[in-house]
């Protein structure tokens, strides 16, 4: 694809609609996936050494039926600060993106193989786009099939939650259930066994995974799970963790989680 | 204790030497820790209900030989913001310290039980205060022995550290050695079996853990580990991660290491 000049008029009052996503891994990753549309990418005159390079790997090898890229706007590093949050550390680069259009749960169990291990993790009201971010980024190093929310008290697609991700948040697929005790449900429905992680369960991860397809269903910091929550589950446990410190924060602990169910299994 | 009125005078241009912790979690982790010296005490008056009644626990069950608690400064919110790095997050509480006095790692050997399984964490080069707080926080829910960094190219203890640790500062000693090779070989001397974390190693993590003590070496994100801790460890090892990104983040794979090798096991 030929490297097309910028033909963005001045529209500073009709923006276009869409999330702007920066730093290097999540916007990279951005480029990367064919089922992203990306509507402006701006670079820092001073980084653009650091960052072409990438940026025309990913137009070159984007697939012909993907939405086509920007072209590259090259612009003074203040301009790219102003359309961020305050202290977003953007590296110098940053796009304006559509958000994805994300899957429903029921898609992503159907495109499973039935022989596979396979994990799905479940926040519940896990609302710090940081946290959230982290964890997707976890579940896309570890291969998780889906990082599920729901549709309230979750985070929207938002750059801050891309950058903690980075890049994660093109690998994995994040449907937003109405309820989530109903998706553990669904879950179970469809074989698998859901474990709630809270830190005061008696029974420990280790011993309680056996299951070729695992939910792990994990509350905020402080909050836990929900009462509804709770009750759905298979099993309630908890990280063997003996330290003097009680809990680790949600994204480690999906980290263990994940390596434990299909980290460690993928290395029979 | 009983509780005292504040008598500090106005010194803007005498600030006693130490650092300023913030945030609930890493203040109030401090003014439990009977090792630490705090010099000022700062509550924002909107917050003081939310901190008083765990402030008082601290000060009523501090040890009579530990250094005493400073009395409460109830001041405005941006007086607290003015002494703190821009955009930290304090949450109305913050606490002047003197820096913590890290023991050599050979004396954290020391007093190792010899019989239980033990685990220290050391960081190559992770100068990012955020990444080497959290696996601070992750060693500290695992009861790792120590986190040991080297004097250079490390993260001084500061706010941004201690925030990230979430209260594992004071309770996991940070051993700051001259040498990282050195402190590996001091490690294996003792009977530690020294794994690096590697990506592209062949070796992975669970099948490589079966030592009662397990030094675990991590470099930064993308640099690694440098070629003297590469040829020093015993074991270059990968955390089996079958997924599309190819990295998890420095404390989320400290959490995963010391969850295979003093977590799970803890368990018998």
């Amino acid at each position: 694809m030929a490297k097309r000049k910028s033909a963005r008029p001045a529209q500073r009052h009709a923006q276009p609609a869409g999330v702007w996503l920066y730093g290097g891994h999540a916007v990279l990753a951005a480029l990367n996936n064919p089922a992203r549309t990306c509507r402006r990418l701006l670079l820092a005159a001073e980084s653009r050494p650091r960052w072409a390079e990438s940026v025309d790997h990913a137009r070159h090898t984007r697939p012909p039926a993907a939405p086509a890229l920007p072209a590259v706007d090259v612009v003074e590093r203040r301009e790219i600060a102003r359309l961020l949050p305050e202290g977003a550390v953007h590296q110098d680069i940053a796009v304006l993106a559509a958000p994805l259009a994300q899957p429903a749960l029921a898609d992503v169990v159907d495109t499973l193989s039935p022989g596979s291990p396979a994990a799905v993790v479940l926040l519940d009201q896990v609302t710090d786009p940081q946290n959230a971010g982290a964890v997707l980024r976890s579940a896309a190093a570890f291969g998780a099939a889906a990082v599920v929310t729901t549709q309230r008290n979750a985070p929207a697609e938002s750059g801050a939650l891309a950058k903690a991700a980075s890049g994660g948040l093109e690998h994995v697929a994040m449907p937003r259930e109405v309820n989530l005790a109903r998706a553990i449900s669904d879950l179970q429905d469809a074989g698998f066994r859901a474990l709630g992680l809270a830190g005061e369960a008696h029974a420990t991860l280790p011993a309680e995974t056996g299951e070729q397809r695992t939910a792990l269903v994990l509350g905020a910091e402080g909050a836990g799970l929900r009462r509804l929550t709770r009750e759905r589950v298979d099993r309630l446990v908890r990280i063997p963790a003996a330290g003097p410190l009680p809990a680790l924060n949600v994204a480690n602990a999906a980290s263990v989680a994940l390596y434990e169910t299909i980290g460690r299994r993928g290395e029979g």
